[in-house]
C-alpha cells in the first residue's frame, strides 16, 4: 500500500476549520484509492508566535521537510499586526517558501459557470475566464537585501530587487510546461522599459522560448497587464511574472472571478514537492463561526493529489465533486446570492464527500 | 494682460493630433478670459530620437523649464521598441519627470454617468466611481541604481528601490491636501509586510497624518488594493502610493472606467509648475487617421488651468463643455457603442469649443 506523508499546517483564523474539511476529503480519497495518507500537524503563523515565539518553529520545518507535500490553511490576524517584521505571521510564510525552495507559485483563476454572477465584472467579460498566473516566489524584491539608515534628509529605506538568470529560467520553464498542456499561449509580464531585472527577465524568457516553439510567447508590461486583466481577462491563458508583480496580478486575477473563496494555489519546488493553500486569507472576522468556505482548501488538496502524488484521477474526482455540489445550488455565505440560505463549513465539506 | 507660457510637447503617434485640439481649446479660453497663452513647441520621445538623437533634447528641457506649465501628448511606438534603454521614448518621459522635479502624479479615475456602459464592470459596481490615485513619480525602484553583471549562475540584474523620508513626506502631504478638499478619505497603499521602503512609507504617513486630523487615513497592502479596486472601487476617495505600485494601480483604476481615452493626469513639482498629459498612450495603430479621442488631453489642459494658472472658473468651463458634448451623445470610436456613428478628433475638438 502506497503511503504519502502530508504536513498539515492549519495556521490562524479560519485556517483550522477549512483544513479539517480538506483532511476529511483526503481521508476519503485514501480509502477509495487504497493509499495511506499520514497526516502530521504543525504550527505556523500567529499561533506559532504565541506558542513557540516564532512564526516558523524548527519542528514545523522538520515536519514539512519530512513530508511529501504540505497543506497550509492561512496565516495572520490583527493580534500580530503590530509585531516587528520577524515576529509577524507572514514571516512564517516567507520563511517556509524560502526554506523549502518553493519557487513556483501556481494560481489558477477559473470562472466556474454557476458563479458568474458573483463577479463584479459583466458576465460577458468574465464568463469563460480560465487563466493561470505563474509567479516566481523565492526571489526578487521579497528576498533582496533590506536597509534602513539615517540620511541627511531623515531616514532612508532600501529594498534590493535581484534576479539571477537561473532563477528566471526555472520559473519560465515551469510556465512554458504548463502552457504547453493548455492553450499554448504564454504572456510574460515585466517592466522592461524601466527595470534592469525585467530586461534580464525578458532576455532569458526569449532564450527559453526557443525550446518551446509550439507555445506562443508574448511580453506585456505590468501596467498594461493590470489594465488588460480588467478589460478583457479572457485573452489570457498562462501568465508568468516575477514575485512582486505576481503578488499583485494574481490577486487581481483572483478577484475577477468574484469568488476568491473558491481559488486554490500551489507553491512548487523542483521535483514533485509542493505546498498547497487557498488563495484567500485567514479571515479573522469570521473565524470560529463555522461559516468559512472550505472549497479553496479542498481544491488545493486536489492540486496536491495531481502534482505531488501523481493521483490525477483522484484529483479530477475531487474537483468534479466540488463542481457538482455547486451545480446543485449549495453555497457558503461568501458566494451565496441569498445569504439566508447559505450553508456552513462542515456541511459544505460533508456534501463534497457525499458527492465523491 | 496676464501671460502664461506653455511648453507643448506633442510627442509620437496620436500625440500631435490630440494636442492640436487641446491647443485650440486653450486659445479659445485665452480669448474669453483675456489672458495670453504663449505656446512653445518641443520634441520628446521617438520623434526626438529621430531628429536629435535623444528622447529628451536639451532644447526641449529648456523650453519646459522656461514655461509655466507643460502639455505633453504621448510618447513611444514600435519603431523604437528595440532601441537600447537610453534611446527609447520612455527615457524622455522619465528624464523630464526627474529634471523638472515632477514628484506628484495625480490620476483621477472618474466614471462619467453617460459612459458607464463602456466599462467591463457591472454598472452598479462602477457607476459613481470618483477616485484619485496620487503616485510618487521621481523615486523608488524607477530611479534607484541598476546593475547587470555576470554571476556564478549566469547573468544577474539588480534594481534598487530607495525612498527618503523627505520624498515620502512631500507626496503624502500632496495626497492629504487633495483628500481634504474631497471626501477626506485617504488610503495609503504599500507592502509593509515585506518591504523596508514600505515600512518607512507607513511610518512617515502616520506621522504626517497628525497634521490632518480631519482626514481619515487607512493603510492597505498593494495586493489587497488590486483586489478591492476590482471588487468595490467606489470605496476609494484618494489613494496615495509609491512609484511602481502607482504605475500599476493607476492604470488598473483607469481601466475600471472603460474609457481610458477620457482620463487626464497631472505631474506636479513643488509650487504651481506641472506637466499635463492624457493617461492613454501614443496608440501608433491609429496615428494619423484623425480618429483619436482628444478629450483626455483637453481635460488635462483643464487640470493645467486649475492647478498651474489658478484659472478655476475656466477649468470648470472646459470640463463642463466636455461633459455636455458627451451628454449630447457625441463619441469618438474608442468610447462609441456604435462605431459607425463615431466622430473624428477634429470634430470632437470643434464640438467642445462650440460648447465652450
Ligand atoms: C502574506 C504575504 C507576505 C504574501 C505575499 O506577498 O507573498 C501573500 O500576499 C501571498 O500572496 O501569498
Ligand atoms: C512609459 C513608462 C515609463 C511610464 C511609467 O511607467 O511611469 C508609463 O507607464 C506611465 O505610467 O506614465
Amino acid at each position: 500500500k502506497k503511503t504519502f506523508r502530508i504536513a498539515v499546517l492549519p495556521g490562524d483564523g479560519i485556517g483550522p476549520e477549512i483544513m479539517e474539511e480538506a483532511v476529511k476529503v483526503l481521508s476519503l480519497v485514501a480509502e477509495r484509492e487504497g493509499v495511506t495518507f499520514e497526516f502530521k500537524h504543525g504550527r505556523i503563523g500567529g499561533i506559532a508566535i504565541d506558542t513557540d515565539g516564532t512564526p516558523l518553529p524548527e519542528e514545523t520545518l522538520r515536519i514539512a521537510k519530512e513530508a511529501d507535500a504540505v497543506m497550509l490553511g492561512a496565516v495572520g490576524g490583527p493580534k500580530w499586526d503590530q509585531n516587528p517584521g520577524h515576529l509577524r505571521p507572514e514571516a512564517g510564510l516567507l520563511g517556509i517558501r524560502k526554506a523549502l525552495g518553493l519557487f513556483a507559485n501556481i494560481r489558477p483563476a477559473t470562472m466556474h459557470p454557476s458563479l458568474v454572477e458573483a463577479s463584479s465584472l459583466k458576465p460577458e467579460v468574465v464568463s469563460g475566464v480560465d487563466l493561470i498566473v505563474v509567479r516566481e516566489l523565492t526571489g526578487g524584491i521579497y528576498f533582496g537585501e533590506k536597509k534602513r539608515y539615517d540620511g541627511p534628509n531623515g531616514e532612508v529605506a532600501e529594498d534590493q530587487c535581484i534576479y539571477h538568470e537561473a532563477e528566471i529560467e526555472r520559473i519560465v520553464r515551469v510556465a512554458f510546461d504548463i502552457a504547453r498542456k493548455r492553450q499554448k499561449r504564454l504572456v510574460s509580464v515585466d517592466k522592461a522599459n524601466v527595470l534592469e531585472s525585467s530586461r534580464l527577465w525578458r532576455k532569458v524568457t526569449e532564450r527559453v522560448a526557443a525550446d518551446y516553439p509550439d507555445v506562443e510567447l508574448s511580453h506585456m508590461l505590468v501596467d498594461a497587464c493590470a489594465m488588460q486583466l480588467v478589460r478583457a481577462p479572457k485573452q489570457f491563458d498562462v501568465i508568468v511574472t516575477e514575485n512582486m508583480f505576481g503578488d499583485i496580478l494574481s490577486d487581481q486575477a483572483a478577484m475577477l472571478t468574484g469568488s476568491i473563496g473558491m481559488l486554490a494555489s500551489a507553491s512548487l519546488a523542483e521535483g514533485s514537492f509542493g505546498l498547497y493553500e487557498p488563495v484567500h486569507g485567514s479571515a479573522p472576522d469570521i473565524a470560529g463561526q463555522g461559516i468559512a468556505n472550505p472549497l479553496a482548501t479542498i481544491l488545493s488538496a486536489a492540486m496536491m493529489l495531481r502534482h505531488s502524488f501523481g493521483m490525477d484521477a483522484a484529483a479530477d474526482a475531487v474537483e468534479r465533486a466540488v463542481w457538482s455540489v455547486l451545480e446543485a445550488g449549495h453555497r457558503t455565505g461568501d458566494i451565496a446570492a441569498d445569504r439566508s440560505r447559505a450553508i456552513g463549513t462542515a456541511e459544505m465539506g460533508r456534501l463534497v464527500r457525499e458527492a465523491l
